[in-house]
């Protein structure tokens, strides 16, 4: 499964980059394969080992704001894995060209 | 302005790679700066242009399926540019470590 | 088309309510179809109506939070119609029973 | 915590309406108070037990497609409750007249 989140704390203020830290403090501890965007946190593995991970982060930012909203959105294809760096891959080959990845391909 | 969107063709088959080809296709020809990754495109511009590439991705995959699903995500905050790279930036900063960026940082 | 939106001021307090009012004052000066929820606003029409209806959203919170979030789901199903409760309704029929639906159907 | 999630299986056709009823069975066999709306199904409760019904949901429908996209987006505010009517009644009051709301108040 692959799985990008965000986490966003309401009313702790617009400046953000001191959860988000927070947030890729507990993703690099989790050891999973991950990639930080400028918009979310990309995750790949096993439901449960993903949202154990995505309700930690969701738990350390609800200790600095008092609202927070959390979005998950679960991409599950049977049998395909290494898929971070695969989807990416597999669209430069179709058209046959390298694309701006952000250096991932 | 920030932005994320993916577009999902729904009852055209499990493999989207042509759909994102088609979409990525458009996203180059704009011009724009832009980040792909393995859940979604990233933009990075005014509203009216970012819409505009949005809208015609839908309805490029418009004309390969019955249904199409689309998701935007608006991350908007004045004054601030350069946050395709910025944004992951500064986290790395706060956290005083490089992270798995794919290769963005 | 189905359209789900949702505006997030980030970093002017927790309390979203005063927000979301001048949201829907907005949603129903353009007079189209919607159905305001606890989770988002849903709205029925063309891409362009509303896009603009959105935008006009997005703005007016600009002008009160120094960072919005804003997030656009399109569900675009070619020929179909009436869907604000069509959807619904379809659910509870292929049930054959009444759902949950906070006294749409 | 107030949760908005859908499951949409991606190369099984374009109608939806037999899985909504599949993840409307689950949800309401969890006795959990719930919203079906025509984008998405909102659920309000703790964390775990939100998870594991959309957890059950996901399952269910990767039985039935190659390929499941699952979008969960939390809304979490402490020591608030009610708010799947809450929310909307909320809004209604600062605007100081009905909205249209499905018929939910």
């Amino acid at each position: 499964m692959l799985v990008e989140f965000r986490v966003i704390p309401v009313g702790a203020g617009e400046e953000l980059k001191e959860f988000m830290a927070k947030v890729l403090a507990i993703v690099e501890k989790s050891e999973m394969d991950y990639q930080l965007t400028a918009m979310g946190t990309l995750l790949e593995g096993e439901w449960e080992e993903i949202m154990f991970v995505v309700k930690k982060c969701h738990e350390e930012i609800r200790q600095h704001a008092a609202r927070v909203v959390t979005e998950i959105v679960v991409d599950d294809r049977k049998d395909v894995k290494g898929r971070l760096k695969g989807n990416v891959l597999e669209v430069e080959y179709v058209l046959g060209k390298s694309l701006q990845t952000g250096g991932l391909t």
